[in-house]
């Protein structure tokens, strides 16, 4: 008989999870082992070594990877199935940036920010990359928020002084030091929650501040995210601004904020060849955003080409073009979007199965973070249980298959128990 | 004063209906007078020869018409979100006709029927034309269930006699004996719920049976369902089995089922003009099917062409290929579709706003079942209360915009209370 460190938990379910894109690993009646925050394997028998560690057993309920959201905007949570019969531009206008612009009040912010907080953890995000507002202040409250209900998170300050209304812009000088303000005053103060780089988009930063936030990411090491070519108006915008570049992504590229450190673009709709390949080339992020891009413009990302490409891809709710919170409901909006674009090319991009979808929505976005969105042993314990009796019904059915009918008809009310980085979370209490 | 019926009831809330295609009729604070099964009326104030009659009080739950599902698969309830990686002719051998072949076991029909009718009524569906399968005995089963929970509905038994597996086919003689009967037994027995004569579709009855159903029709004054122009791969096996005929629609008017009676042809997907044109004017209803249509093969339905054409659209949740039960799941899918319609069609043709999606849902479907579909006078008083109180958060809204959030963000848990012609149904208890 060995001895254990105490802090071993063992929890036992219907496991499945995706180490490689397109490979569905199930194991019945397995045995997860997590030493810590981390998983030390994961076994259909359990290893003798562990007979006397108590079990959390959760019988037939399917234990997954928790969902990883690789872009969305946080303070946009009001703003929701509002007004979706605008494109992108005007939709900014109208709706976007005077709702951000409420979030120069704390009091507004934390009211906004604890909902969306709540929501992710409720739908199973346990990973997200997020932007708050222009507002140093309530961005660091979004932080405090997501470190106290338990969220991993990268969190950016948003950087914009062009091409903005007057209610909602700032100064360049006085961005680049908020923003360096902001990286002092969170770099060290949370275990999972980060302060990320984000440029809101080219049209809405000058090369100036540009510049600037790359030389912030580089002596920081710090990753950056922001959008890229989402739709055809923004394209027509950004040539009009910088008639001196070939392309969209040659303008991140040349200022410093494109792979140089760990960068996520959200959309990616409209991209040539030429930006694909030095999208691989960089290991920059595609987050896919299927639900925001359908909403919006009845777009389609090239999601297969990316991925033979060699991109990482991870998907994305884009909260408020978005309606959706749960990473559940981008997959299998992804997996149609998909659909849409085999059917586009002649069938020459074959569709993404659902085994591919659920690995984008877990291991795909999640090794942004680190070893993060696998159940493999050296992976952070981020999970969920679901408890699917409501929609098991009838026919018994495969893990896989069950999986599969989760993502099609699950919702909230499914996930009975959430971890991330070892420790149970919930979305009704703060768990800091 | 005045006295009124007993049977005379009032409802107070926030209302909101489509008297229109795209025209929203939204009362603050109004009322409903309902007089036995039809709506008498709707008031910004009472009329004050009602000041003696109690009012249902909803407080600031939003009133809306109930909706109506113009095309589903009753018998493929256990077959949503599974193996949706397959396109239609390869999911019908696979998924569809397996599990169709189980329902001449009676006691499966009834745990199946049973659950799906349940799904309908939880999730605001007030009216809906269900297939059943090619067992005339497990499809009035079928009724009995609609009936005894108090649904409208139109129910097919399914006529197939070609191209079908040995195990799920039917010999020509004893479908149309069987679909007399089916007939016979059905046609005088509930009040909501009445038999439609329902050929597959025409790569699986033959050109005998397709003109006995016709007759069949035409002698009881039944209405017709069946699949349009589905998929492209549909499109080459109607051509090889009818190279006689110029086109798909032309087969079911030769043959008396295209608008001769009241018809819905479910899809829709790849119609020529002169196609469109016969189905407007033989008043053929449209039952679009968006979420079916993304998942099995990526298309989108030419909807704002129909409409333009003057031709009658409802929406379907074409289960079990569309796995959403929820209508108003498929009027969100619907618009996300119509978007991407219009940018496929480079802005000729229009996305749908909310309220014509809504329409879409009530009145556009609801009119094939009669006055059905409206809040309007003279309306069957079909119609479902709205608790968004979980997600009217933060900001105050408009009833427009209320709507519009339920429809993206809300869930059967948001419906309180369902009317059917006047009377109150729910899910867990039988009605009848």
């Amino acid at each position: 008989m060995s001895f254990h460190r105490k802090d071993t938990k063992i929890y036992r379910g219907q496991i499945a999870y995706t180490p490689e894109l397109g490979k569905l690993t199930t194991i019945k009646n397995g045995y997860i082992v997590v030493e810590s925050s981390k998983v030390k394997g994961v076994y259909p028998t359990l290893p003798k070594e562990y007979e006397y560690t108590p079990v959390e057993d959760y019988g037939n309920k399917l234990i997954i990877p928790g969902f990883v959201d690789l872009h969305s905007h946080a303070s946009q949570v009001a703003n929701r199935g509002i007004g979706l019969d605008r494109e992108l531009l005007d939709w900014l206008l109208v709706y976007t940036f005077k709702e951000e612009a409420k979030f120069s009040d704390l009091c507004y912010a934390e009211k906004a920010y604890s909902e969306y907080i709540k929501l992710l953890i409720k739908n199973g995000t346990t990973r997200a990359a997020l932007l708050g507002t222009i507002y140093r202040e309530s961005t660091e409250l979004l932080m405090d928020i997501a470190n106290g209900y338990g969220l991993g998170a990268v969190v950016g300050k948003v950087n914009m002084d062009r091409e903005a209304p007057e209610y909602y812009i700032e100064n360049t000088d006085q961005s680049i030091i908020e923003t360096e303000r902001f990286i002092h005053n969170t770099i060290w103060k949370y275990p999972l929650v980060k302060p990320i780089i984000t440029p809101r988009f080219v049209p809405a930063t000058t090369p100036k501040l540009m510049w600037a936030l790359a030389q912030l990411a580089d002596y920081y090491r710090l990753p950056v995210q922001s959008h890229l070519s989402e739709d055809k108006e923004e394209l027509e915008y950004v040539k009009r601004l910088h008639p001196e570049f070939k392309n969209y992504v040659s303008i991140y590229n040349y200022f410093g904020l494109f792979g140089q450190q760990p960068t996520i673009m959200a959309h990616c709709v409209y991209l040539s060849d030429e930006e694909i390949a030095l999208m691989a080339r960089k290991g920059v992020y595609v987050a896919h955003c299927p639900v925001a891009n359908f909403n919006l413009s009845g777009s389609v990302a090239p999601i297969r080409k990316f991925l033979l490409a060699g991109i990482n891809v991870g998907l994305g709710t884009d909260v408020g073009a978005g309606h959706a919170v749960s990473i559940k409901d981008v997959i299998w909006q992804a997996i149609q979007a998909s659909k849409v674009y085999e059917l586009q090319t002649n069938h020459q991009y074959k569709a993404l199965t659902t085994a591919e979808a659920f690995y984008l929505a877990t291991k795909g976005g999640g090794s942004f973070f680190g070893k993060v969105g696998s159940l493999e042993a050296g992976y952070d314990f981020d999970a969920l249980v679901i408890d699917d009796s409501n929609i098991l019904t009838i026919h018994p059915r495969t893990i896989s298959e069950r999986l599969e009918r989760f993502i099609y008809l699950g919702d909230d009310r499914n996930i009975i128990q959430r971890f991330i980085a070892g420790r149970k979370v919930n979305p009704l209490t703060l768990s800091v």
